[in-house]
């Protein structure tokens, strides 16, 4: 129950993570039993925003981001900075001079369940951000916390370690022990997909192409031609 | 009070579609008396999305998508769909491959008071969509529900048959038998306020030209030059 | 305690405003020791909205901008409208016609805590708007309110005459006899941001460059090299 | 599209009312195909109110209840007053002078999507109340409303002449011409329900007593007796 | 601009206090012109709470109640406390031991725009809340903020020296200056109201009572008998 | 990442959940280092609502209870059921019935991230229940989910087995392991805080007591007698 700061953590391999980030958010969700998605009020700070990479997690108190400064020094090339504070916020804990210390060490992006600002500032950098708020106010640097422990990231389970890939559909994490075989499902599901989409876009209907006939039928839905009661 | 699909509905003219497409929600909205708008938090997913079409409704079990599939098959080209959970629900029941299959039928737009995915699959096709949230979370094809019936859509009234249209300003549903009168005044409307427009362009003050000066006389507003007490 | 439009208002010098426009919301919220700022729900309606001038103050009924019309007479060039209703509303109070009246009278922008419409036609007209909501619900021109009183907007106190600046990262409010010495202490800042910008580039840490080992340890952070729980 | 007050509705039985007022809202609602629920933030203002009467529907400008004064003059005994804003409000529109003449004029309560006040006065006067908010921010008496149309009201379509249940599980809207039947069915729903009781109560367990153990196998829950990897 | 405790504030008196302890907040935010209420989010944490005295403003850090701590030494008996983080929070920021030194030193309440703990202890206590929310999350004592300056509590301006009321309807702000003249306007609006609570009670109509039925003429409202198209 | 049920988890002693029994949600938070808090939006059906017992988890689809039913079957007495959604809901997914059931099997009561329904009824059986909204909307049994698996649960980590604490300031987990350790921390807390109750009782000062006049000087806050400037 005390804060730490752990210096090393396991990470997933490259191959993984680059295999992922060949995926949609959506794909990937489904393709590992629709889990690890954060709550969809987490939204990208600029529509092209991107990422795959390794969670480093960070564990705040509510306006103050000293534990995000102490997260850098351990992050490696590729990292994703995963930030929590241990009570709802939206202050403004990260901005353009965290963001250039995070370029200057490679870090490939943000995820935080609180505010960011210079918005203008973090986009000119094509630094990838999904927050919860876009906010102005300022934080103190003054509060104990914790780098690296498991924690709750909008309403999601983060170790460190696991891969956080965020696009325009929002966030969503995959287990380390799991990449691997998410991405070869997530593959799987995108082979499989192409064929749907060919014939959808043929004219064939979902309720064909699913079987969904016989679910309606057996749930009692009812085809009438006209509402006479409309 | 049992789940139905209704295949025929009667559908506005093609000319009071049209009519109605050259106007703005705003416009729209004043026109018919400032009616028939859906609650604000419905939200293009893209800035240039803009739709008028015939309502096709769906009531859906949350989190569940069978009735979206089921409903394709009624739908006519032109046809926006309008999809209501039947209690709160922010997951992303329609994405790209529902997407590749409306626009295979002529299907002209979504209006959903949940949540989509696929944000830049979507965009590529520009198929504009309006919705209550941007989440990636999956949904069941297993539950119940109707097709072309009466339903509440974001706070809203929507009959199968109703013109809808959306913009930037968000959703205005106008009834099917009134669509021709409130296109008429809708033009009136925008006569109107060409008139105002260029009055105001010129410097005219809005007290004078709505004549509020007596309002705010009767009223007991009082004007004071300076505020000694501020 | 009765409505009244105070016509003068003690403006800021234009050199003061100026050189408050020079500098983002975040660093001026800073400057003046983390005061000011807008609740973070109010958003610019275009990302390349940005403002700084003098606020004219209106207090509305909610679903009425009669005041709003009479606000516009008072104003001066330069000025920015904010406006903030008795209780809690999203109608859109605000669209293209009195924006093209603000316009024609130079007044440089709008902040609302209730919602606008007309989006497509504001942007088009590069004029700048913060508001709460975007809604094309329409409003009546029947109750009375006040022009230039001391009000609470977004959770924030503005005097009529203190400085608006407003960016992507919101809206901050200074006050007009501190605009001078607040453009100053910004600058400064940013003088001294461009020093630590430097050196994080360079790779230096935030917890070395803001001397934050000292504090970690005070606060009893521990550092450890793997987690054996995890 | 005019504003009316409707002086004649047609009524539901006095039979069917006090049918439907011997149950509770959820057994209504299942008992009606799971449909007329009002949203689940309409809340009773004490533990107690429990009503069952005829809607009166009351259309409202928001922070405006003159259409409140003018529907009580078409209330008969036993009828519920619906009110519901064109836009989104909690200002206070109803408090204890309201309610005085509500109860004068036998008035057997109020839903209301909006915020009312004087809360220990109606608790005192014991006058049911299901409102968004409890707010004593006053309104106008200014702008012009419907009584007695169709309208929706916490996101549920009302028609005056409905029957309207209330109790702490929240509100309920019976269609005035299905109300008998609704009555019959959700006493026949009662009585299945005792004899559940009575089973569950004995210690039979749901999965048994609905057959779930067919459906959890079918979708392939899988059972085992401890999970090696928590 | 800096953190300061000021010592010394200017207390409306005895007789203006307990005069508006007599009324309801409804009545008060009437009798002075519909201003000075709070959010409806303030809510009592118990039914029976009252309070009316002097505001000690307290502006703190969210998640931090340092200032608190620093608010009560100032603090005379029959003063409230009324609290504002510089961002949102719904931290518990008070609970059981503050509330105990609040009632040794004749404190009567606390108004806070974040969040209590200790409901029950607070309860039993019947020391007076009024909160944004409850919550067991626990607070530092760490960082700088301000005993005694003009403060926005739940979006309203509070002086130190103001009277605080607060009851079921919520809380309202009386200017110090203004506390005497504005209980004279309370009596007297009760003592109107005790007259019209008699004829209401007697039956006569409000729409008669306040000469409505020319206002409705004048909007334009139109009785009609029965609505054929319903 | 398939759906399973497990039937049987490790338990915490029946000593350590007693002594947990005994100290508040409050105190257990912050004994453990100020974690394990479910967000403040959980609350409790009915004032006196209190338990401490062993999760049992349930993770559900939305509008979905099928998941409920099965974990009554592995359930002991003295459990808590502890129940997430997969994504966001407010439907009655609980009631009389499912609490009958409860009570048969000595299930001690529930902590819900959805809503609940028979509200009257389950204060009768005098079941206890934190849930995040009250809502009659009836769910279905149809979809597959899990019992006794890692969830995140209004946006905290629970575990099978965890102990559970629910009171009026919300609830709060504990790891299993930890149980009897917090619960002695939470004695030590509870005794620590009599002395500190008592010389505030007396008198004696925050500020004095805590020592905190050193870190407001270290802060700069500053003292002054009055503001000039207010």
């Amino acid at each position: 129950m005390k804060h730490r700061i752990v210096r090393r953590i396991r990470r997933p391999t490259a191959e993984a993570v680059r295999a992922l980030a060949g995926h949609g958010v959506a794909t990937i969700h489904e393709a590992q039993g629709r889990t690890g998605l954060l709550q969809p009020y987490m939204r990208p700070i600029f529509a092209s925003a991107r990422v795959a990479g390794t969670a480093v997690t960070v564990s705040c108190h509510p306006g103050d981001n000293l534990m995000i400064h102490a997260a850098i020094e351990v992050c490696q090339p590729g990292d994703v900075l995963v930030v929590a504070p241990t009570s709802t916020s939206t202050d403004g804990m990260f901005g353009e001079l965290l963001a250039t210390s995070c370029v200057a060490h490679g870090i490939a992006g943000l995820v935080i369940d609180a505010g960011v600002r210079d918005i203008a500032e973090l986009t000119a950098l094509n630094f990838p951000v999904w927050s919860k708020a876009i906010s102005a106010q300022g934080t103190v640097k003054a509060s104990a916390g914790s780098v690296n422990i498991d924690l709750v990231c909008a309403a999601t389970l983060v170790h460190p370690g696991d891969v956080v890939v965020g696009d325009q559909d929002g966030v969503v994490i995959v287990r380390r022990e799991e990449a691997l075989e998410v991405a070869r499902m997530s593959a799987a599901r995108v082979a499989k997909e192409e064929v749907t989409r060919k014939r959808l876009q043929a004219g064939e209907l979902g309720v064909d192409f699913y079987g969904l006939r016989e679910t309606l039928r057996t749930l009692g839905v009812e085809y009438v031609d006209e509402d006479h009661d409309g």
